[in-house]
């Protein structure tokens, strides 16, 4: 299944199920107030299809599939080669910071480059989302606890990001957490860890790799998380970037205003972005 | 106003003022589902005490006077002392990460140290709750966005935090974030730049300082964090520790269980803790 929220003509913002082949939404509205609920209760498939309203995909608009997770985990230095062109060693346990969460967006809204920023970077990530939460969860329960995926671009401030040891406030401006275009849940993913990722800019690819290059794949964020604190239903971990930053490049590539953003998923879409300045 | 939450029989969390010279507390619950809602109502005092239920005190379990507060936001090395005995260099700006909210316990409640840490550490640390929240708030005014202090003790396990460059996850276990006994408004603090602040264990003094030592004082922070992210009511701000820490004593000295430990500000009272092995 995939979970979206979206909105019709009323505005109001709604959790539904994605038919894509049949481009129809199907509204949830009427049991869940909203995807957190859904992903809370555990739901991957819609029994009865017909005794729910469903609305024409192009009539709607998407918003993010989960615009009040309990938390956004993020995942630094994830893949051999980013570490790499960041000048930074790998790490020997997962280095977790947070996007904080109303910087959310979905698919098809701006990202707005903040005045006092000079470097606004992207990074295509690939995200879990936590269904059944738990402390102290095994690696090798891993799939118990995973809901769905979906696609993050994990938008970083690089001259605010690093002026600082701590990654947080950097990565956290408004607008800068992309989410989308949908929560496709795990049993529509056989091999979460075999799915190609790209990223480009107005049809300029910057970035392309593969999940099988994760240092630390799902169980093992999972177990290391969880050994920490408590991971709750809807909690989203973004599992970081491959190589290809603007950062890491030569010469440096900032995002700059009037860019298209794009970033692919084997199995989730794509998740674009335009870019405007502040 | 003393801004606490507390549980009467009938072990229902309720916002209430507390009256501590008549021992008492005004039970605001007919109006305000919680502290946050009296927070974000911006309510500094009772108006009509008589109108409202009362409880005495010694009838009723305080808890933290704020449970669910969008972030804490906790400020690293500011003060020039616990910059040194850490042996980091002094900052040139808020170095911010955050304390997880799940972590959140009274005054009087049990931090846990947790089987996986081998150095739990304490941190006395004078916080700020947001009243108006705001993007981009000038220095200046500050006062109009600052609802009232209160009291934290930053739990850190520092082998956790110090194995990462990314701070939050290792001071987040649960029961790593004391609060309280109460938030005191800002109306009744008229200097918060100059309070004493302490901590203690089993009677032992271990940290005793002032905020006017703080690196970054409020405006500061204010500015600094709303530069960046829109503040939003009830946010906590927790600016730092002072000397003293378990970290930087000779030979270092780490929570043991069976401990209490006594963080003590002018004007807001103490957070007592006691401790026990996982």
């Amino acid at each position: 299944m995939k979970l979206v929220s979206f909105s019709a003509a009323d505005g109001k913002l709604r959790p539904g199920a994605l038919l894509d082949q049949e481009n129809l939404i199907v509204d949830l509205s009427d049991e869940f107030p909203d995807t957190l609920a859904v992903i809370a209760a555990g739901i991957t498939k819609v029994e009865n299809i017909s005794d729910h309203p469903g609305y024409k995909l192009s009539g709607v608009k998407l918003h993010a599939p989960l615009a009040n997770p309990p938390r956004v985990f993020a995942i630094g230095l994830n893949y051999r080669d980013h570490a790499k062109e960041s000048n930074m060693a790998l790490p020997k346990l997962p280095v977790v910071f947070f996007k904080l969460t109303p910087s959310i967006i979905g698919t098809g809204e701006t990202v707005i480059l903040p005045k006092n920023s000079a470097q606004p970077d992207y990074e295509a990530e690939f995200a879990f989302v936590i269904g059944k939460g738990g402390y102290r969860i095994g690696a090798a329960d891993w799939k118990q606890h995973v809901y769905g995926y979906t696609i993050v671009n994990d938008v970083s401030a690089r001259d605010v990001q690093l002026a600082s040891s701590q990654w947080t406030l950097g990565k956290s401006f408004p607008t800068f957490c992309p989410m989308g275009p949908a929560i496709v849940t795990a049993d529509d993913i056989p091999n979460p860890h075999e799915l190609n990722i790209s990223l480009s800019i107005d049809g300029e690819l910057l970035q392309n790799s593969n999940t099988r290059e994760l240092i630390f794949p799902i169980p093992e964020l999972i177990e290391y998380i969880s050994s920490i604190t408590p991971l709750l239903p809807g909690d989203v971990v973004s599992t970081g970037t491959p190589a290809g930053v603007g950062l890491g490049r030569s010469p440096q590539r900032w995002i700059q205003p009037g860019e298209t953003m794009t970033v692919t998923i084997e199995g989730l879409g794509s998740l674009v972005n335009p870019t405007a300045a502040e």
